[in-house]
């Protein structure tokens, strides 16, 4: 990862993009994003970070299975079973993942096969038609890399475009937005060797900036059935162009937790 | 945990406020906010959410602890070995915790007296002066309640304050602005059994309202020498007078970690 130049900006603002219609596989998100910022009367700035929803991507890229056509293996019983679960979602989380990290008290936490570690592999029934699940995007990193660059070039902007998605944390209940793909800003702002206000070289210093900028945006996204899967967050002057949610995996050798 | 009505906005601001000095034990927080407010033409608004960093509440309450006067006893002495640490500063996180939750890779996890679970019991020693190590505070929701109260008192504004620390996370890289302390506006945002777009209701949705407010905070503190203790956000609609961050630690029997 390279090393970033920071500079912090002391206001910023968060911006729900309304008037986004339920997406279909297929659909054109940039046109669509485009369409809605009119209706909004909103112009895009230079440094804006643009926050979609995986949902939303998803199911443009037809991320989205019918249940019926879902047929549980022998695993996905058991664990079904044991979790309370229907099995075909069960076989939806096999289907996606490397492993399975524990299975306990109704959840199944996994890492994904992106290296994601959540519950249920992302798979989720909520805000889409009975009967059918969404799983996360297969490369949501590919996914905002494309959409920063169609937007740019719509847009003549320079802008990051991330992808959010709303994980459990070990420790402490509730979801919390996180993000599961990012171009533009940092994932991990690397900030080891500088010194304090104090002089003080910094020990470890490493901000997860991309997840924190789409904690920020589920703030005006909700969790449920608020219908703003894209919120813009003005006024970062942060860039990495290389960046990758990458950055913010475990190596594995370093994970405390598995 | 009362029930919250809730209600989503579509935009926010967040303010970071500048000029705030180095805070010494006995300083009147309240009265250097204002200060600062007034230097920044700032005027604070009813629904306004005040992050003050947990460390400016440490050393307004005299939570710093000059390295000298610390006795190392024959625990400290042997984890700091192993984990290449100074042993004073491990002594420090052993008074400060009810629970060692792993020493791996030079990290010592712990619970600390307040339930939260985090790298060295948040003792850091960054952003003070050499030689000391700077406390979380003894009580940061009895903090936060005071001043709240007090900002309320002489501002006339229904407003929320919060306290934020960085914390680590399990599984993914870097540190995030994370709440240690909150009044006012919900620790866990609870909408189950409410539905979604599609009509379904929900399975699980607790949404970790505060600290989300602290990471998006972040955004404009920054983690080292920004100089920016405290941030508004503004234009969160959310309520909920008895919050206690206590409502985000989960009762030890559902934290599928330990």
């Amino acid at each position: 990862m390279s090393k970033v130049k920071f500079e912090y900006s002391d206001h910023l603002e968060i911006i729900g993009v309304k008037g986004i219609p339920e997406i279909r596989a297929g659909d054109d998100l940039t046109a669509i994003f485009f369409d809605a910022l009119e209706k909004n009367d909103l112009c895009l700035e230079s440094g804006d970070a643009i926050v979609f929803t995986s949902k939303v991507i998803s199911k443009s890229e037809d991320r989205v299975v019918d249940l019926v056509e879902v047929k549980a293996g022998n695993e996905a019983e058991r664990i079904a079973a044991e979790t309370d679960k229907d099995p075909r979602i069960v076989q939806l989380i096999l289907n996606e993942i490397r492993e399975i990290v524990i299975v306990k008290q109704n959840n199944i936490i996994v890492e994904t096969k992106h290296g994601f570690v959540c519950a249920n592999a992302g798979v989720d029934e909520s805000n889409v038609e009975d009967g059918k699940a969404v799983l996360l995007p297969e490369d949501p990193q590919s996914s905002v890399s494309r959409l920063r660059q169609e937007i740019e070039a719509r847009s003549g902007k320079e802008v990051s475009v991330l992808t959010s998605d709303s994980f459990g944390r070990a420790f402490r209940d509730g979801v919390s937005g996180i993000c599961v793909g990012v171009s533009g800003v940092p994932a991990l702002l690397d900030r080891r060797g500088e010194r304090d206000r104090f002089g003080r070289v910094a020990m470890i210093t490493k901000e997860a900036i991309a997840d924190e900028v789409c904690a920020a945006a589920n703030l005006v996204m909700g969790e449920f059935n608020e219908g703003i899967p894209v919120a813009i967050v003005r006024g970062l002057r942060l860039k990495q162009r290389d960046s990758n949610i990458e950055d913010v995996l475990f190596h594995r050798a370093n994970d405390l937790f598995r």
